[in-house]
């Protein structure tokens, strides 16, 4: 069996690099003709999405998943529909690839420029939701590039019938097949595989827990872009405007809970503490939002719970906030660096000079100055869309659009140029 | 002794980690000061330095280094002179360190740019040249990262030499000395260390033999810079004026053997190639190059040995040159994306579909028009310096400058605004 599974994904291999040149060099019209033709056919589909869908349901049911598991695993009719609405924004989004930049003339008279080019072929790793199928693959076609997708195995049926959807409208644009494929396996090796032949795969997302990351990065052979925890935090400097403040630090908790651009840790500049912490706690009381603080934060806020050396370091995901006061900003900016995970985080002041040196000094995918650290997303940066957020410095960091899918070359032109 | 290998990278790790948050915020006149201060020093240590290097040949002598290998690890006073001038030059360069890009407003008010920002620690790992030490540790310097440098065992007093005159101007500039750290031993399970602490190591740069590159490619478990073969191709098309051909094809093979971009295989479409080869052949076999062909190339050049399979896919690093005859520009794509080491690619030709077709499908990190590929380096690119040439996709392509050794965080400007 297990050499089955291998020399299965080494053919999809195979047939991804060898669909990945033809994609690269398609034309923005075609790609586009293409997404669109998937829209028409998924919209065409309802029955039989819904259908397997179902089966993967009840599998689900008699396997014991959960209300939430069995929620992320619906193919609701809205959620066809934003399939859909998704693959007509991604048609409408500026092609990157071939797209030259910085073209100029050097002293030796050529003349030296940058074209965005395709990574080739990426490996999408996923969990429950199957409507990511559909998401990654028009991301990963728009960008110019082949995709091998492996989906969850209680959603297989799902992914099997969006997957005779794209690749139909693939076909019927004359676009090969095989630059979408979708695992027709459920064997755990078949992961192994996919993240171990740099032959045939350029790049690894994964979109998942933290454990699925984690072992991803851990075993791959090639690079994996990955987003582990979104640990973000909001100071509020003395120098803040209170109401800004008290807006930012309440969106920045309230306004999702289970995002990873959400904010799990307040810091308060001792000196603004006893004027906004009291507004503060009510607005959070109000949503229910569990307070955990430091010494002084408690003596602010007696209802706050003792903050553990572990609370600053954890991704809550839920209505849960650790709060600590600080002597000064840099106190603030070294607490983030090294108990923060990089994502995002920000700072409400109106002074400049802190401003500009939080920005230079966090060391995060995304530095705010007076906005709620809720921003950080592909959509909101305009990116159109994104495959998700990375918190790696290599390659690609922050939300990771059609851009952070593509790299560059150099072009170098002229009229028959030698070295001297 | 493992244990003491591993306690002692451990050391420099953190030692790197912390001195890399200070590199990161030092202004560009803090970097620019330390590197003149440093050239200063190497200057004022011309004897020190040539002691530690006599030292090291004596050695290299009695173990049996070969000449070629003893000319790499001899600094003469020439090669000393080159390293304080690379140091000025680097110090003249632009500082990419803060650069904010594209800072613009998106529907909700927000702004949203790009700041430049550098990697953290870079890990070099070198052969034999001695002077590579400055080199490295300059680009790194100035990028705002912090380097380890692991150098050849041979050189060892050279490069420890060497380093500390790099701590010396650190020190005196106030930037801290364990910004450039350099192995003062040399046991190779130090580099099995290096490549596997991506808790204080953010990306390794091997330089030196591809064996060494495949190594370190497999065993790291951080990002890896590389650049293994430099098989390239000049194409001369049918469309190409004869005398550009000519001239571009004996540069790119002629003007220096051992390097990279030097041309190992030569395309040519069908119909030209009995007006150039005979000229070619006649410039080649003056400057002692030996030719071996295909078939058809050997009915035009009957000196020429016949090509194996062996040979498209063989760097010879030497006066050899393999030609081909093709039938169409599109077989010439195909041969050099399958052969080729997707480095650095040049077609001859006058027509312009053609040459764009070209820089769109030829999948290498540079890819030129009417240029030899010897143009492809970063002194000729105008990035000042480069720390190597990249053959990778992911993160950097083609020749890594100051700003290779860098990443992009996004900064978010607002006035108080949260997500509706």
């Amino acid at each position: 069996m297990s050499g089955d599974v291998k020399a299965y994904m080494q053919r999809l291999g195979q047939q991804a690099r060898a669909a990945a040149t033809v994609v690269a060099s398609a034309d923005a019209g075609q790609k586009n003709a293409a997404l669109l033709k998937i829209a028409a056919v998924l919209d065409a589909s309802r029955a039989q999405i819904h259908q397997a869908n179902q089966k993967d349901l009840e599998n689900g049911r008699q396997n014991g998943l959960n209300d939430a598991m069995l929620d992320r695993l619906a193919l609701t009719s809205d959620r066809v529909d934003n399939m859909i609405e998704g693959l007509k924004q991604v048609a409408a989004l500026p092609d990157p690839v071939g797209n030259i930049s910085d073209l100029h003339y050097v002293p030796s008279g050529i003349q030296i420029g940058k074209m965005r080019v395709p990574l080739g072929v990426i490996g999408i790793i996923y969990e429950s939701r199957p409507n990511v199928t559909v998401e990654a693959a028009s991301l990963c076609l728009k960008s110019g590039n082949a995709t091998i997708l492996r989906g969850g195995s209680e959603a297989i049926h799902s992914n099997q019938a969006i997957a005779r959807c794209i690749r139909e409208g693939l076909e019927s644009t004359g676009l090969p097949v095989d630059a979408v494929q979708v695992l027709e396996i459920t064997d755990r090796e078949a992961v192994g595989e996919l993240i171990t032949m740099p032959e045939f795969v350029d790049v690894i997302v994964p979109r998942g827990g933290k454990g699925l990351i984690e072992r991803i990065s851990r075993d791959a052979r090639v690079t994996v872009i990955k987003h582990l925890d979104g640990i973000c935090h909001v100071y509020i400097d003395d120098r803040a405007d209170p109401d800004k403040a008290e807006r930012i630090a309440v969106n920045a908790k309230t306004h999702r809970y289970g995002t990873c651009n959400t904010m799990e840790t307040l810091l308060v500049h001792k000196d603004i503490a006893g004027g906004v912490l009291p507004v503060l706690a009510n607005a959070y009381a109000e949503k229910g939002v569990e307070l955990r603080g430091c010494p002084r934060t408690r003596s602010i806020i007696p209802s706050a719970i003792e903050a553990t050396e572990e609370d600053w370091s954890t991704e809550y995901l839920a209505p849960v906030l650790s709060i600590k006061v600080v002597d000064r900003m840099e106190d603030a900016i070294t607490h983030i660096n090294h108990y923060g995970s990089h994502h995002t985080d920000a700072i409400v002041t109106e002074d400049f000079s802190r401003a500009r040196k939080f920005l230079r000094e966090v060391d995060s995918s995304s530095v705010m100055v007076n906005a709620s650290t809720r921003f950080a997303d592909g959509f909101e940066y305009g990116l159109g869309a994104e495959i998700g957020i990375s918190t790696d410095k290599i390659h690609a960091r922050g939300p990771v659009g059609l851009e952070g899918l593509t790299s560059e070359k150099y072009v170098v032109l002229g009229d028959g140029h030698v070295r001297q």
